[in-house]
């Protein structure tokens, strides 16, 4: 098994206009948030990108990718049928092989050499199975996001996944995701960042034809994944930050700013404002 | 002399993208930068307002000013000739009158109940003369801002403007601007809002009738103003954030964010991430 495409989706009708966005990446470069996804798969040493639109934005998107157009195509999604109808357009790109996919509305930043999509990307190939990249998250977040349950396998940051749940309830959530080692009160969310196999496209094409219409989350084939499949959880060694929430792009900005090369300029930035602040300026 | 005019001037190539950008505004709510400029003039009792727009930009600020589109009308600036001619542009809008005038690439951010603009064409109305908002600034930022030099004129915040320089050198600001009462190596730089009188615009077509391509700043002709009529500058309560520089749009943002409603939030989204730099998360 190798991974040599990526699927990226932005084709949710709030986040569509997220990757192309403008931020000051690590390097000190002015770039959209897409080129920046892009290169996050790249790093992984991915090929092509195949990035899932809302009809229409195609035109935005290509002239958003800037220098990598070159490596990236264009699908739009034809009807918005939600999340895992959009993984799910990409079928014939990926084409039978297991690839990476991103959310367009999430930044990764790691502080280590290595990116977090190279970290799950090594950890698949390694292990020939489908990996999600997961972050320990407080109990008041999980409705935000999809969390899995499982136990430790071999190594102190991957676990063997056994159940996934979308957007548990932290009732749910202590009955059926607890994780061994965890911090009380933490589940494993997803980071919007996994190595998905072939048999994930399978199931969705399945539940897609079972209810043509009505949403298939991601997470409920992911759940199916698990008890065909071995499946594993890497909590990568970064954060992700979800640029569609509230703050999120000042949130993202800062973090990227504050472990790149404009780290103390940022600093600066924010002591004088919170100085400017106290001073009552 | 009553203000109830404002000319915002968004036409230069590098700036006219700024007023649409999104931010939070201190009450909480996502809106476009432009939208914040525009509640700044109606606060300080402005009626009508005009933004002087790159042609061709029209459509997308009519779009950005939401539900101030009734009190804003646009104008192109048909040729790119610089800051001093954008102003000159809205000549028949101000129509005889003074007029408060903001740039578009810059933000507001008052601590105190009342605005920026609001205590700048108070002191105008007061005085009955045209008023310069000025911060006290760096000699390293000099090269980015213009400059005034002046006395004390009766209050501690507000000055009578002599001299008038863009973008000054440090040895010219020596000889030239020196202020009494200000810290070493400060010198006092536009704030980018004014409220201005018609002999400004008398100035400028002047101006522009002796050199009808070269670029006249908005500075020479305020140097003239002063020779002609008293002008004040008062360091208003409050800062400015040019939101066109590199990290501008984040500085900005934190600090409409950590003075406004969200302040708790805000404060703790960079603790956090200040937090995860050092773990080395």
């Amino acid at each position: 098994m190798t991974v040599k495409k990526a699927v990226i989706t932005a084709a949710g009708k709030d986040q569509r206009a997220l990757p192309l966005q403008t931020l000051i990446d690590q390097d000190g470069e002015e770039k959209p948030v897409l080129q920046m996804l892009v290169e996050q798969a790249l790093s992984a040493k991915v090929e092509e990108v195949c990035v899932v639109t809302w009809p229409g934005d195609e035109g935005r998107y290509l002239q958003a990718a800037g220098k990598w157009a070159g490596r990236v195509r264009f699908l739009a999604q034809p009807r918005p049928l939600g999340y895992g109808h959009a993984v799910y357009c990409a079928r014939e790109f990926t084409g039978g092989e297991a690839f990476l996919h991103m959310v367009g509305d999430h930044l990764y930043v790691s502080q280590q050499g290595q990116g977090c999509a190279r970290q799950v990307a090594e950890l698949a190939v390694a292990e020939q199975c489908a990996v999600s990249a997961v972050q320990p998250t407080r109990e008041t977040l999980l409705q935000q996001y999809g969390a899995v349950g499982g136990r430790l396998a071999g190594r102190r940051d991957v676990y063997r996944v056994e159940t996934v749940l979308e957007k548990p309830t932290p009732t749910e959530a202590e009955q059926k995701l607890i994780v061994p080692g965890l911090r009380a009160g933490h589940y494993l969310c997803f980071f919007g960042m996994h190595v998905l196999t072939p048999a994930v496209m399978e199931i969705l094409g399945q539940r897609l034809g079972a209810a043509p219409d009505g949403p298939v989350t991601l997470s409920s084939a992911l759940a199916e994944l698990a008890r065909r499949e071995q499946y594993l959880a890497l909590e990568a060694s970064g954060r992700r930050y979800d640029i569609g929430t509230r703050y999120g792009l000042l949130t993202a900005q800062l973090a990227v700013g504050l472990s790149g090369q404009d780290r103390a300029e940022v600093l600066a930035r924010v002591v004088e404002v919170l100085a400017d602040r106290e001073l009552g300026r």
